[in-house]
């Protein structure tokens, strides 16, 4: 394992730290309960958003908290599940008094501490719940489809919605509907090593590639040779239409993710073979997103996300947004 | 090797297209030679910046062209000097009349290159050299230091003050001071291989790392066993210091780059671990930058450079800029 670190059970906390001085003036970083807020306070009557979950995928979703996007982030440490005590901490910080979203991934672990600490808030709250991932059903931490690279695109769209008033019931009703209008799917080249364990998570041959990856490694749909980047591409495209069913003509978001250790070319490259496939079938590529955003570690390892667009996610999308990974329109 | 690629000779071909197609908003690609430029023309009377050098280490310098920084970056091969015809080519595109200032990092294939069509062009024309690597005098293909992640900072501040309308000789003037101001060094716990060598550009143990590395991987200092992050950021910091003499309560940028394979959470790590060095020497982080913008393709490793501030840098590092990869205020 190579690693930039001190000593494992201090990873999380320089991390965090580091993390806080660098961008003071877009976010808090509070410790013992781990948890991010914006650096300034969520305004009277705003529904504030809540993320997290086991930290590993940064920018996400530390790296979210800002103006149009999250009002805070509860970090569990790296590829563990953040707990209850963290959720309401975040939560009493950013209440407002308009409701909490919480924003959670498909994880058994994040979905159980994110109900109890549900349960156990006076004011008013809804989760929306993301399941993009169309590689597995069930999964090795995961009953039902594993949450991935479309909650960056739900964080985005709700968040614009609670900045510009939306009330408790329709921010849940926006996110579930991004949801249910995305599909991602991924690959990995390379595994990725858990500070603490001290080893890589899965082992892969030097020859070959995990299809349908998760992002904490968990398995694909299979182990293979690695292919050409337009045969992954293509493949992975394929999983999502399937799943997704975009009609002719139709306007999606395409996000080239990359999961923390491939390089910005490679995404691109994978974007141009990805516009190729989608040009054939009268798909249209109306917004665009490339980037490591969702990771995994220093795993080398992309993968797509389809988001189905119409004329409200649209304008959600292109909102303002000012948080240390997005920034666009201020 | 593992990359997502189909053919070596495609590579850079379907990476640029898909950065162009990404991000048509923002830049326009051009091939044969290739060469990009802003979306928009430059407006007259206004100093063209370019900037280009061998691929791989993106954003650096596509990804840094727009509003407030470079008119147009000339992407070599991988790892390879861009030639004499693409930098006509883009200063052909983008001068307006006011002249052109390439940004030219000190290797003697993107120096020579350089030379040459600064010779064939017409119009008036001034470079700044890059050269704020302290690890090594003279490497593998440079005389005397290497320019490395301060010539990002460089293009930010000489991209400011071309776009509030400063002058040819303004703009070399800033540039030059800049490079003096800054210093920077590196180190990688990995190699990195170019798509069309297919093997690691050079070898490293599983408990080594390389002090003092270059971008394209060239030697450093030493090799050594790894270090803690505390004591490897400590060394990097007292090269750095020793070479550039900050003065006490003096204000500099902390910038902590990523090459390419390096998780945002070490990052930020090493932010932190660099915070200690600098607060106890009481020099003041007024400024701060973290991510992976100079990059060895999927590198793991990190370097630090300091900049000294004042006023008129300050002023120039915070003016709006909108690239794809740098975007702020506005």
């Amino acid at each position: 394992m190579k690693k930039f670190m001190n000593t494992a059970d201090n990873f999380l906390k320089e991390s965090l730290q580091g993390f806080g001085a660098a961008h003071k003036d877009i976010v808090n970083c509070y410790y013992d309960p781990n948890f991010i807020t914006r650096a300034s306070p969520t305004k009277d009557g705003k529904v504030a958003l809540i993320s997290g979950g086991g930290s590993g995928h940064e920018p996400m979703h530390g790296g979210l908290v800002g103006h149009g996007m999250l009002d805070a982030a509860c970090p569990g440490y790296v590829f563990s599940s953040p707990t209850p005590d963290q959720m309401l901490a975040a939560a009493e910080k950013v209440d407002s008094g308009a409701g909490v979203i919480f924003i959670v991934k498909n994880y058994s672990g994040d979905v159980m501490n994110f109900e109890m600490a549900a349960e156990m808030m006076s004011g008013p709250n809804a989760s929306v719940l993301t399941n993009d991932d169309v590689a597995v059903e069930d999964s090795s931490f995961t009953t039902g489809r594993r949450g991935v690279a479309a909650t960056v695109v739900v964080e985005k769209i709700v968040g614009s919605l609670a900045e510009a008033g939306g009330s408790l019931e329709e921010c849940k009703k926006l996110g579930d509907k991004v949801n249910k209008n995305s599909g991602s799917m991924g690959v990995a080249l390379t595994s990725c090593s858990v500070p603490a364990a001290g080893k890589p998570n899965f082992e892969i041959g030097d020859d070959e590639m995990e299809f349908g990856v998760g992002i904490h490694g968990e398995p694909g749909r299979r182990r293979d040779k690695i292919k050409s980047a337009q045969e992954v591409t293509s493949e992975l495209l394929e999983a999502i239409n399937e799943d997704l069913k975009p009609e002719k003509n139709e306007e999606i978001l395409l996000f080239v993710n990359g999961m923390g250790g491939t390089p910005l070319t490679e995404l691109y490259l994978i974007f141009d073979n990805a516009k190729n496939v989608l040009d054939k079938k009268n798909i249209k590529i109306s917004r665009s997103l490339v980037g490591n955003y969702c990771t995994s570690l220093e795993m080398q390892g992309v993968s797509i996300t389809l988001t189905k667009l119409d004329e409200e996610l649209v304008k959600h999308w292109d909102s303002s947004v000012l948080t240390a990974a997005m920034r666009w329109g201020m």
